[in-house]
């Protein structure tokens, strides 16, 4: 039997992922996946009970499938250090190198752009890199406190995260619009750039059908508004990615509607960690207002992931028509509650 | 006798740069500001000449009390090196520390966002460190060109400037609309975050008029579109400035209307280097479709830094002038040739 992790997490994470267990006991119902699911504690409550403690990453990837996440966040942990601890700990540990974050437009009216008219103009998705770049946690200070204080912080990139990022993006270009823009600061960053670019230009070799275009992450930040239809598939390194897929969302309605999937291309048992990109949003905790999509759809593409095909085709179905539909949370024009959006996904599936 | 350093550039520079050298034959004429203009002839073509010298900095620095630029970008230059070494070598070793970026809208035509129906609503400056971060150069590679290959990239950080450009924040914030943003991503970035979050709060206390908000820069990227009216000024380090202040321009018409001042808060002899925020846009040489308003909005932020206020004034006044009518370039959605644009605002002068 198998086990999928549920770490609902803070805030609006354990409101969410109750919608997504109410979803994934309907699929399991019309299309016996096998799949358990067992919820584990971690969020800040555990943290400030327990202190800043290491937690068993590995016995997490042994035990499980998959993780499904909430959201990790809370103003009482100075910069969400238990957020880096756990996010972070997997995507490492666990050697998740590529992270998914897929944005598609799916009504004209949840896009903020008045120059899209259709909405196949948005439909992309960033491929990040998950686990180097600035996220290492190397650098140090000099003098710290003083007048003469001196901060550095490290960028860390490999040939060997970049080659299996650059790849896994060139294989999904392949499987959709085969156009794949790489993202990068080349003219400021001359360790880094000549990396990334070399090793995009062999990998690129290998992929002939796939064309190829290259956005230094200033002029990508302003092309997403400017011209989102120029965009199929986007690689980057960590920070490039996180930023501009928080910025890309918006082109679809936004965080309430932006999953995302982290997994290692070699590990052919564990399927990877799935998350919506937003976070605790603790103003949203009780109201109802939460939207359950983004979670719902990053549910979804575990399901891709794990090989169940119909199951996913399913949800991507409820979620399609749900997001055509008029009950909808606040985020979207709508004035539904997180519940109801929940329960019209169940029925949709 | 004061002179301004003028350098054309490359692409689009030139063209441009004759409509800013029209405007201010105008504005010399109307309020004899006593401005000369000397042209230096550093660009692709310069350099693809006299091979990869240094050009002496300080000389500039001596002889001209501040320098327009015009764009600075060729493809056959790998990573633009000559760019960098120009506006590179000017910010840094002039300590050009400040590098404001205004982002107004003029006219709901331009504004390409769908909830915006205010054009107080996008009004905001983001103030961009502009000597370290990743553009020190700093870095390194391990094992280039082999499996094994680790490229390292130092963004650094001094408490020196951080003070000096969380101060011009605070004052240009309180000579506004008296709210200031600090972006960073101190999440995932131990070293830098606590410098940038320690220097603010500890300046904030002179500032108590000031009301503060602080984003991660994600979700910065994200607010920008969903709510632009939060902004007023935004202090960021200086890679994220440049990804934010390329987005941000698109929401007052894009870099056809994006113009930069970037200057020492210390030096008092030179005001310092003004530039659109745009490149060569090689693809727009000789079609007379460039839009010369980002450089006359660069030249009026000179005037202003001058000192010379009336003519500052008459600038502004027929930048918004022609930006609220419909002689504009195709960037604007007109039909206007550059220098028809360049002929209008003399005459609005
Ligand atoms: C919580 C934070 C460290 C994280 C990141 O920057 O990776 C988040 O923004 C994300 O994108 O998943
Ligand atoms: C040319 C390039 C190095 C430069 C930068 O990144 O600073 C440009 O993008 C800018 O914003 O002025």
């Amino acid at each position: 039997m198998s086990t999928v992790a549920v770490i609902p997490g803070d805030g609006i994470g354990p409101e969410v992922m109750a919608e997504v267990l109410k979803v994934h006991a309907v699929v399991e119902d019309v299309f016996g996946t096998g799949l358990k699911t067992e919820v584990l504690p971690y969020s800040a409550d555990w943290f400030l009970e327990h202190g800043d403690v290491e937690i068993d990453i590995q016995a997490i990837r042994r035990d499980h499938r998959a993780v499904l996440l909430g959201a990790l966040g809370d103003a009482r942990i100075p910069d969400n250090r238990h957020a880096i601890r756990v996010i972070g700990g997997l995507r490492q540990q666990l050697e998740l190198g590529v992270n998914l974050r897929p944005v598609r437009l799916r009504t004209l009216r949840h896009c903020p752009l008045k120059h899209v008219n259709a909405v196949e103009d948005v439909d992309l998705v960033i491929v990040r890199e998950n686990t180097e770049d600035v996220y290492v946690g190397v650098g140090g200070t000099v003098r710290g406190g003083s007048p003469g204080h001196v901060a550095m912080e490290v960028g860390v990139h490999t040939r060997w995260a970049v080659d299996r990022v650059v790849t896994a993006a060139f294989e999904l270009a392949r499987s959709r619009r085969r156009r794949l823009t790489l993202v990068d600061k080349s003219n400021a960053m001359p360790s880094a750039g000549p990396l990334w670019q070399g090793r995009f230009r062999a990998i690129a070799a290998s992929y002939p059908d796939v064309e190829c275009d290259h956005l230094y992450v200033d002029a990508a930040a302003m092309e997403l508004i400017r011209d989102p239809a120029r965009f199929d598939v986007v690689v980057a390194g960590n920070l490039f990615g996180d930023i501009l897929s928080d910025e890309a969302s918006m082109l679809a309605g936004g965080l309430g509607v932006a999953p995302s999937a982290s997994y290692n291309p070699d590990d052919t048992d564990f399927a990877g960690v799935f998350e919506a990109v937003h976070g605790s949003a603790p103003d949203l905790v009780g109201t109802g207002r939460a939207n359950p999509l983004a979670s719902v759809m990053s549910y979804s593409l575990m399901l891709d992931r794990l090989g169940l095909r119909a199951a996913h085709a399913a949800v991507e179905r409820a979620v399609d028509e749900v997001l055509c539909g008029d009950l909808l949370t606040p985020d979207l024009g709508g004035t539904a509650r997180t519940d109801e959006v929940g329960d019209l996904i169940c029925r949709a599936v």
